[in-house]
């Protein structure tokens, strides 16, 4: 009898000591048990990532809080109240904001790898090592990324960081008309081809500078042979009517800023790398962090950089370190699958979208879609419908980024 | 003797089953069992801190690396190596510098509070709920703290968020020269009492505005009764002399611009809450966080306000969403002490700098100080020494930022 008990203590016991030995092993091997100072970071952002939100909307770090210290809930257009689970009828589609949210699942469902956790001393100087105010790893990545893309030559181009393409874009105009080579007194003259992107004239006219003025339509200055200097925007691919637009205007006293923020797979077939002079590429189309203000530019001539480099150290130190930071994780997720995961998804969500829009708009006697064909993408390495990024209809009057905005559902449109 | 041996038996097994629920109780009540998505994360950011550097240096985030996937040591002045172990003798001062690294060791000690864990899909949009590019809690924090430390009046004061201070400077020109009360056709002059910080000059140059020109010291202006707009730049306390400035220029055609990004307590005595017109803060200055490119105005003027609000809009779609969530990061922290532990490591800090600097320059015949007596700070509620920022000597001629600077020693000057 006693024997009998002394081996069932003795089973007991070898168990006990078995499950000691798995959680001691899960203590150390797991290696959570080295986390101190990160710990209580790390714990907040899972709290508030936790936050349902019933599925509807989003609660941040940053966000309101409430008195019980719980962030507030940010609820996708319609929906509203405290959990957004209500749904707002009667709701109107925004049609006037390209909101990148279409890629948010993909990084919640990346989470682990594109977490960044930032130490309270990160970057606290003005520049990193080689003085600049450009983080080398990052811009090694960004060339990294064209190279796997094949969407753009960058050996022997230069870079440029910029607070999203926005702050680039009045760097380019700037660098472009306040070059040397053209002692011309009168301002270049900035154009672009309608439909256009509203910034390139606010911005150009918003800055009043004694070197550039807007003058509209590109086609204005087609026949004019001796029209001083003038700088062309051209988007490629377009926004809004997906076209990959080339620059119409040549000459010795014509230069073009290629605003190539869609010339990714998600958003267009890719039939070869762009290999313009000036380039600007950003962020928010390829990640879909509008959020995080990050841009850069590949430029070709030396000089135009050097004006470049210039205008971003006058006008903000260069770019957020804490943005760099980000970028440089975002794109390394990215580069992980050599871009294949995001771009898949990204290219399903938008065709799916862009299919449901056309059905929708199908219906409706007022607006049609323009139609886009088929492509071969040199990226997919196969022949890929339409994507885009952002959808004209043929009325031109009306263009909507409905497609890249933040929607649960696609609301009633006709 | 089998009742022996159960017994002892018995007595490992209660051992055992105790460590076990030790090891339970840790695991649960410790909250580490709930990290999942951002452990990755965590253990990436306590791995590159614990890179030692010998204490003269520091690895980053994104930092260049190594092969073997280890970030690179960036070295403090004067130390060089893989290990930053080396002393360059021979080590010249940077006087023409002024990183804000004298507070890395106050975040160094502040690691649990001040890190921020960033989910991949933070802040994907381009704005806040409100529409703005500002965050309402940040801009709460940041009333919160002027109101805490006594030094500006924020009450019924509007607040524009900007890349550091930098990206404001212009902001705040463009705003007061634009302003529609006056309808002078001739640009207005901008002007600073010398001596100044540059960036006054070459960024109010760098933009060749139609509406504004820099026109040098302020002393030119005062017996000018019908000038034109002037906007006059104010730094208080000045940078690099000091002392706390007033606007020279009086008048219906006279605004300042004051740049109070030294009003803090750890920098000067604060005599009584600002309440300029216009008036610029920045985190390099009050947290030591240059790299973030974070800065705020307060603004009494309501349509001021909607012009540097417009100027973020157009220039840059606002600061970073990832700069905006450290700056709340950070301001928290010194809000959790209402300011004390801050304010005191750095006023500690920069007045034994203050003091080392003035008993090596005391050796020399060619440089001096200039005196600064003690004042009394409504902060502290005491009287205190001086701790100033920036240091002019009284050569004029030779500013020294080295006080702000990123050394281990301070090396030989004379």
């Amino acid at each position: 009898m006693a024997k009998a008990q002394s081996s069932s203590y003795f089973v007991i016991l070898a168990l006990s000591i078995a499950v000691n030995l798995l959680l001691v092993f899960q203590f150390c091997v797991d290696g959570e048990w080295r986390l101190t100072w990160s710990k209580r970071a790390a714990e907040e952002a899972e709290r508030v990532a936790a936050i349902p939100c019933s599925g509807h909307g989003t609660a941040y770090l940053d966000g309101l809080v409430l008195d019980g210290k719980e962030p507030v809930c940010e609820c996708n257009s319609c929906y509203e109240g405290p959990d957004c689970s209500e749904f707002v009828t009667e709701c109107a589609a925004n049609a006037d904001s390209g909101d990148p949210y279409f890629l948010q699942p993909f990084w919640m469902q990346h989470a682990a790898q594109s977490a960044v956790l930032v130490a309270g001393w990160h970057r606290m100087g003005y520049s990193y090592p080689d003085g600049s105010y450009i983080s080398a790893e990052l811009e090694g990545h960004i060339r990294e990324l064209h190279s796997t893309v094949g969407n753009a030559v960058t050996q022997g181009r230069y870079i440029v960081f910029g607070a999203g393409s926005t702050q680039l874009l009045n760097a380019a105009v700037h660098a472009l008309s306040s070059d040397n080579s053209s002692n011309s007194s009168s301002p270049a003259s900035v154009v672009a081809t309608i439909p256009y992107y509203r910034l390139y004239k606010t911005q150009t006219e918003f800055f009043r500078s004694l070197d550039y003025r807007f003058e509209g339509d590109t086609s204005s200055f087609l026949n004019i042979s001796e029209a001083g200097k003038v700088i062309e925007f051209v988007t490629s691919p377009n926004n809004p009517d997906g076209k990959l637009n080339k620059a119409v205007l040549h000459g010795p006293n014509a230069s073009a800023i290629y605003d190539r923020v869609y010339y990714w797979p998600h958003f267009t077939a890719i039939p070869n790398p762009a290999d313009d002079d000036l380039m600007l590429f950003s962020l928010s189309k390829l990640t879909g962090h509008a959020g995080s203000r990050f841009g850069w530019a590949v430029i070709k001539n030396e000089s135009v950089y050097q004006k470049m480099t210039e205008y971003m150290s006058s006008s903000s130190m260069g770019v957020s370190r804490d943005a760099q930071l980000r970028a440089l994780k975002l794109i390394n997720v990215v580069l992980e699958t050599r871009g294949k995961q995001i771009f898949e998804f990204g290219y399903h969500t938008m065709r799916n979208r862009w299919e449901s829009l056309s059905k929708i708009l199908s219906l409706s006697n007022r607006f049609s879609l323009q139609k886009l064909g088929p492509r071969y993408c040199t990226y997919f390495k196969k022949i890929r419908g339409p994507s885009p990024g952002n959808v004209s209809t043929n009325s031109r009057i009306f263009s909507l980024s409905i497609i890249e905005y933040k929607m649960s559902i696609i609301p009633p449109l006709s």
